[in-house]
């Protein structure tokens, strides 16, 4: 008779090994941190005694789920914007938060919320790729929970690191503290190839190799990401990054929602791991993975939750059954990814994926105890057929919830008995989490009430603290601009043609508007030669009036446009939205020894008196702007332009009739 | 002051009204089973005094969610099969199961199991289509939900009657009966077009138009539905039935999946309410509805789980969750179906789908109270921002889970208080329900057990009580028996010619066999004239032996095989598989007064011997099996075979070496 710590007894036990050998009623021997023996409950129970002894009142024994893809710490940005497109939520929402708020502080809470939430639904092991990893690390330490801890590296400045240099130091030091802990698992994490440049892969798979500790990554997640791949570099995202000797190390990939057949048999080549996440991916509206074709051939294929700011839960349960549907669904074969397998997807397979297959994923003696109990008995789960040897994963993946998990083992220790948590104090973490949230809130909110905060946010804005005094009227015959632009008294320096469609958006406050701008430039023989796309934030009111209507004008921000008027659409969300066109004509003159814009513009859009001119220049302060008012009055009678007609309103003024 | 029953306070009121009103905190006011008034707390405190006042302690007050489209009964076969072909399922285990089990009390006790379930998970209505609906009726009343309960009506005899007709009558009285019930819609569901003969499409579209009661059906689910349909009248679905008067009634079409743009104008012209299904739509590989476009039409569509059979539970969380998800994942962006509209979905626009808006979907003054009560503090819903006005429902459909709902009201009596259901006894209901898994497993059991029984639940089968004795032995040169076929001393009472490819399932205790035929007949000119499948199953042994290898055969069952090869490898699951093809000469003799079968065979699969002779006759009796076994050696003779020369083994035989 051996002798070994805990005995579970009584209970279905499902241990998923590649047999798929099911025992009811099976038992679970443990020694320390490791399943000594599983098998027919009367078998393990006359083979070992045991200091303590669980009985499961035939409640399913079976290994902790593994969430193969996640950034836990966005736990605590659960729900913060929904509904979004994918720039407009990253960009707008996501990246600017994370900028102000992510600290080793929030990684550590994120984590700690996170890990509550998925010891809750069964999972004992999980995938992480984020920043301030240690943080993470520490945190799924002191959860109690089995992780892959991956440091996020980036081309660009990030909430932990100033360059790509400074990340991949810090990854060097934390996988040296951390590669030989009992649970967590350090991790280089290049974010993805398009967010990466090749030295960057390459040296993060070159420290992986040294080490020997896998890589985590997000291949291939959007259609756009593929075509760019193949547009830039002549080739699919995953032979790209294999020249990069990514798969020099152990790569867990997540994603892979648009490999190709050679790609799926690259990855299998190089027994990389995937993630499949379906909801992000369809939350996302990424598209589905070909996860069917990826397990034919052979690939350790996951599931993962991907970061619930983006799901918006670290549900398994959810996401399995999501996993067997949705590939009957796009296949249209019903019989395809049948709840087993999507249960081994979920466990076995999974821990393969993360590259700790050896030691998790499966009830097998040798392997750690990190086991999830299920309680299939309530009566969202009832009645139970036993004919079919599959209806117990049929009960598993299509019925039961996260909720019907009772209790849950990591490494030989509960952190989860009878749904009380061993290891969190989720009123603690709720309490600062709901402080986190209310920050966060307040700084949305401060935000959005600014539009040129808004505007800022989203990067490459130029604050030009300049003063602009201009004066606009209404023109009979463009001919007499033309003619006075002859006269002596004026210098052309330089001019320009070019068709401008702008789009004002107005907001129900009515003070600022952004104006985007598309500036066609027309060259001499009357063909667009350029294009050229800008932001204004127009929040100025008019400073000061001069005589006749010229006007002083606070300064105003601008940034070059990098994104579609879609994008800004959707993301300002203005109140209305007004539509100007007009062929402008524009000449730097120097007159009187003072430089003036001049331009004369026809209004095509809406429909209006026929041309306008403008005369505009930039000043530094109230004085030397009621100089160049004087001689913007004086200029206007020289374009034959009567300077009591002049008009107060800007075009889009003009166009709100 | 008014006086009113109830006070519900102090909780997030989301109201589901079409201008999205949510209160927080909000109270509710509750007088007899109607709403009196809803509006922020204070107000509503200020106007109104209750007999009882309830704190709900800052949760979420919404309207109970509607389950469009179920067959509630079928929940007590949740879990029974999975992950097979549609027709597999259906005609393999769903059918043979109902036919057998499906009684007043199974509906009751499937009902009451249902309601346990829809109740624990916020439900309020649903609308069902099943058998014995009077008794479904019964069951959804006691449990004191609101439901729109269908009685089906099929051109096929069903568990509940032997022809349309008599449902049809069943179906008027239960209208009669049922429908001034305060609870209980009853309508009837004529099952879907292509189970359904226009007459009763008719008839039920007439008798449901005569009550002023809805129409429940299933229009359009597959890809098949809708391409047979326009193969066989010419048109897609909708207009057929609409040819066949449907929309005289209030329908409720579950669904849609196949439904193109002129097919969804029509279902709102005719004011149909339209029943999505996203979960049995994937897992069933049906395809996924256009629900994007059909909102855009303004068709009421709601969501429902259908059966638990296919799905495999009841949750409309889950439901609401994955119709938001998956609309964005194949429409390719994420902005469209956004939470608030699913949450719609499950309520108002279901409840009007239902034909039942006037009464329940949202909380106003003057509709029912149904009412859930969900508890949002759960670490999976952590933390809770507030910035965005649609943060709520967010919140509600895509972090919330069913087990989060913690009380539930219909018509202003409580079902759920604190997550104790207070009109159904779980206990007994589970224990009642367990009982029908154990003699369902029992069943399918022995019919698993016995290949026959698996053959004969299909439907089909002629079984031929006759004995067959039979000779067979390899022949040097087919012209022999040509030569022999001239002989005056038989009489050629007519002949064929057909290339046979058989295909022998094999099973693991190796005593019954299932061959699948296919015979092509080769007309004079060597063209295959037409073919013909047959499924045999070959159970017997030898019963007897007489000289040279005669050998007498027991009876044989044989069917039309009007299913596929594929469709049969799947139901019968053989442990392996064996292929004979063979070009088979046959002819009818009479020979010393004696009918005779003589073969000329030449197998083409495997290689062996080229050509074989048979000779075989029917026969009743053991001793005229004797008589004739003496003739046969004479005639193997005659066609310059060898008696001695002839094999006991069948071609299965010879083709397993």
């Amino acid at each position: 008779m051996q002798t070994v710590d805990l005995l579970l007894t009584n209970g279905i036990v499902v241990t998923m090994n590649p047999n798929g050998d099911v025992y009811d009623s099976g038992a679970v021997a443990i020694t320390g941190d490791s399943i000594t023996a599983v098998g027919p409950a009367h078998e393990i129970i006359a083979q070992y005694s045991a200091a303590q002894t669980v009985d499961l009142d035939s409640r399913v024994i079976m290994p902790g789920l593994v969430n193969a893809h996640t950034h836990v710490p966005m736990t605590l940005l659960r729900g913060l914007a929904d509904d979004l497109r994918l720039d407009v939520w990253l960009l707008g929402y996501m990246m600017p938060v994370e900028r102000e708020f992510v600290s080793p502080d929030f990684c550590r809470l994120g984590a700690l919320l996170g890990c509550a939430e998925m010891i809750r639904s069964g999972v004992t092991a999980f995938a992480d790729m984020y920043y301030f990893e240690e943080d993470v690390a520490k945190a799924t330490a002191e959860a109690g929970m089995r992780a892959l801890c991956s440091q996020t590296i980036l081309k660009f400045p990030s909430p932990d690191a100033g360059s790509y240099e400074d990340s991949l130091a810090y990854t060097r030091d934390f996988i040296q503290r951390w590669k030989d802990h009992p649970l967590v698992v350090p991790a280089p994490a290049p974010h993805a190839p398009y967010t990466c440049t090749p030295d960057i892969l390459q040296a993060c798979s070159a420290l992986a190799a040294e080490f020997d500790v896998p890589l985590h990554i997000h291949l291939s997640e959007t259609a756009l990401e593929a075509a760019d791949s193949r547009k830039q570099h002549g080739m699919p995202v995953i032979p790209w990054v294999k020249k990069q000797n990514l798969f020099d190390a152990k790569v867990l990939a997540a994603h892979c929602v648009h490999v190709d057949d050679g790609e799926i048999r690259t990855l299998h080549n190089a027994k990389a791991g995937v993630a499949h996440n379906p909801t992000s991916n369809l939350k996302l509206a990424s598209g589905v993975a070909p996860v069917v074709k990826m397990l034919e051939a052979g690939l350790n294929v996951g599931i993962g939750t991907d970061g619930p700011a983006s799901n918006n839960d670290l549900d398994m349960f959810e996401e399995t059954r999501l996993a067997a549907i949705l590939a009957k669904g796009v296949s249209g074969d019903p019989t395809v990814l049948p709840a087993r397998t999507a249960l081994e997807m979920a466990t076995r397979l999974g821990a393969a994926a993360l590259h700790i297959g050896k030691i998790t994923g499966s009830l097998e003696p040798g392997k750690r105890a990190d086991i999830a109990v299920v309680d299939l008995a309530r009566i969202h789960n009832t009645p139970k057929f036993a004919r079919d040897p599959n209806a117990i994963y049929s009960q598993l993946v299509y019925a039961a919830h996260s909720h019907d998990v009772t209790d849950v083992m990591c490494n030989g220790k509960w952190l989860m008995r009878n749904r009380s948590l061993l290891t969190i104090n989720e009123t603690d973490i709720a309490l600062a989490a709901a402080d986190y949230a209310k920050r966060i809130d307040a700084f949305l909110i401060k935000r959005e009430r600014s539009i040129l905060s808004k505007l800022v946010a989203i990067g490459g804005v130029t604050q030009e603290e300049s003063f602009e005094v201009q004066i606009k009227a209404p023109i009979a015959d463009p001919q007499t601009v033309l003619d006075g632009l002859k006269s002596e008294e004026l210098t052309i320096i330089r001019k320009a043609h070019y068709h401008e469609y702008d789009t004002y958006f107005v907001f129900r406050d009515d003070v600022d508007q952004i104006r985007y701008r598309e500036d066609e430039f027309i060259d001499d023989k009357g063909t667009v030669s350029k294009a050229r796309y800008r932001l204004t934030l127009i929040g100025e009111s008019q400073e000061q009036e001069f005589a006749n209507s010229v006007f002083l004008y606070r300064s105003r921000y601008i940034a070059s446009a990098t994104q579609s008027l879609r994008f800004y659409r959707e993301y300002f969300q203005p109140a209305e939205e007004r539509e100007i066109e007009k062929d402008r004509r524009r000449w730097l003159v120097v007159y009187h020894g003072v430089e003036f814009f001049v331009n004369l513009d026809r209004l095509t859009k809406p429909d209006t008196p026929d041309y306008f001119i403008e005369i505009k220049s930039r000043t530094w302060s109230k004085r030397d702007a009621a100089d160049k008012a004087k001689l913007m009055v004086d200029l206007l009678a020289l374009f034959g332009a009567k300077p009591d007609q002049s008009i107060p309103e800007r075009y889009v003024q003009i166009a709100a009739g």
